[in-house]
């Protein structure tokens, strides 16, 4: 393939779209960000995109291909049922953009999805064939690699590992309907939740009681000094996410788990917490799956998109 | 390829072995069974199975490839590092059968995975790219194709989904040393335990106090009648089928669930309770996967093991 050829990868957020452009052996030669215009029901988002990828391959003979990434399912074919936050419904982002760019060939993914593709490919699961990536941010979302490729599912929805069932306590509901899921208690939100229900619940002495709004951020470092609240909170929080390692093990069992997100920045404190859980609850494997940090931060979905488009790109 | 070409799927279990004849076509020209021969760690099995493989034959260039389904996990490989039930462990059957077939082409896999593989062929699965098949005999056990291939997993564990934690009620250990497997309750095993303890711990009439040895079919026909006790144990365990049918559409959101197994006879009845409750947990999905009865009964093993050894042989 003549080397003058780019792949891009494009991450379109709420607020930020990612854009990376790659050379033809997968090196990233620039990023770059702008705003996600979500006006008039999202029309603004691609035509912007499109501007963005001729502006820098300057002629569109030397775009290979596009992928892109959508905070919402997508399916195989590119079409999203509907993505709330870019205010898109029935729409099949994929062809829209490859008819602004003339016919490149363009290929879209939910974004968790992509930011697993990403760490697959470049990041904490470079070299492994089959790997469940988790992401531990406001919520927990993910995404699965099987035999070096992406599981889509029949209607986009696979990687919803948040989603799992994990917390027989729960009392409130998720924002899916079902009672105790991961979203609930091993995203940033569940570990504050978490924290708070302690420390109305009982007196023990922790220094969270400071914290005027208190963040999962706050618990992970009272957590590390040894504050007993937040040792429970992390405990708990934690070993839930070490409970659906151990499930996802039972069904997939895959080579590595790569935790990411902002959760993440805990480190190789919260990995041991939630290798401790899953080796203690995968009594079936006597392989268990590597537990590792996700290495792309917030590139992980442009590294991703770019990944889907060179490979479904013959 | 040659016409007189053949293929073979082999069933060991620990008190049978199974076997299919295939044509290139993957028609079954004949099946038939021997007994597992578990004697001296079981080192007279494959000698066994490679004798009933050239008798139908006749010769070894009639034979393109074998297929094997072991009870117990498999690595892609062919590599068994235990199995209980023959006698079996540090061993690899595929490289041993084809040496005992001068160099035939082997594949081996877990049971429960051939016969999920079976029913993606021939059976219940037909035409679908990714789905999940479920066996309710004595315990649960499984199988998961996506895209088109089975997923063997890392170690050869995957689609140990009688191993999903599902009831947050339970008190007692599975044989796993979890607590609420689906295991422990949508199983044959299961569904009697859980009858018995609503016999025990209320007077509610019911035929099946009756019961001098109680089974899941005695079980499930009461329930069919309307017995109180009978249709309550029924929902309770195959709600949970329903609750881990959901985790698994957010995980992999396949096309089609496939319910085999004995306590599958319970039919269209089991399925629609099972599917209730799939339908009001899978609350994120748009399109739910199909749940159907698996079609080949005891053959999906040899099935499946045909196809496995069609699919690896080139």
């Amino acid at each position: 393939m003549n080397n003058n050829k780019f792949f891009f990868g494009v991450d379109i957020g709420g607020t930020a779209t990612k854009l990376g452009a790659f050379n033809v052996d997968g090196l990233l030669l620039k990023k770059w960000e702008i705003q996600t215009d979500i006006a008039e029901s999202g029309t603004r988002i691609l035509p912007n995109v499109a501007k963005e990828i001729l502006a820098f391959a300057q002629d569109l003979s030397h775009v290979a291909a596009v992928g892109v990434g959508i905070p919402g399912p997508v399916l195989h074919s590119g079409y999203v049922k509907r993505c709330v936050n870019l205010g898109w419904g029935d729409f099949n982002p994929a062809r829209e953009l490859s008819a602004l760019l003339h016919g490149v060939p363009v290929f879209a993914g939910n974004d968790a999805n992509m930011a697993a593709m990403g760490e697959y490919w470049q990041g904490g699961g470079k070299g492994a064939h089959n790997l469940v990536f988790l992401t531990l941010g406001t919520g927990v979302g993910g995404g699965v690699i099987i035999n070096d490729h992406l599981v889509f599912g029949h209607a986009g929805l696979a990687g919803e590992i948040g989603h799992i069932v994990v917390n027989p306590d729960e009392t409130i509901p998720c924002n899916c309907g079902q009672l105790g899921c991961l979203d609930q208690t091993a995203s940033a939100r569940g570990i504050v939740r978490r924290a708070e229900l302690l420390l109305s619940t009982n007196s023990t002495p922790s220094v969270l009681r400071n914290a005027e709004s208190l963040t999962a951020r706050d618990v992970f470092d009272a957590a590390k000094n040894g504050d007993p609240i937040a040792c429970e909170t992390v405990r708990t929080c934690i070993g839930f996410l070490g409970k659906a390692m151990a499930m996802l093990t039972n069904i997939l069992d895959p080579e590595v788990f790569i935790i990411g997100g902002g959760v993440s920045k805990a480190g190789e404190y919260l990995l041991n917490i939630a290798r401790e859980k899953y080796e203690a609850m995968a009594v079936l494997s006597d392989q268990r799956a590597k537990v590792v940090l996700a290495e792309l931060g917030n590139d992980a979905g442009i590294y991703g998109a770019a990944k889907l488009a060179m490979d479904s790109f013959q």
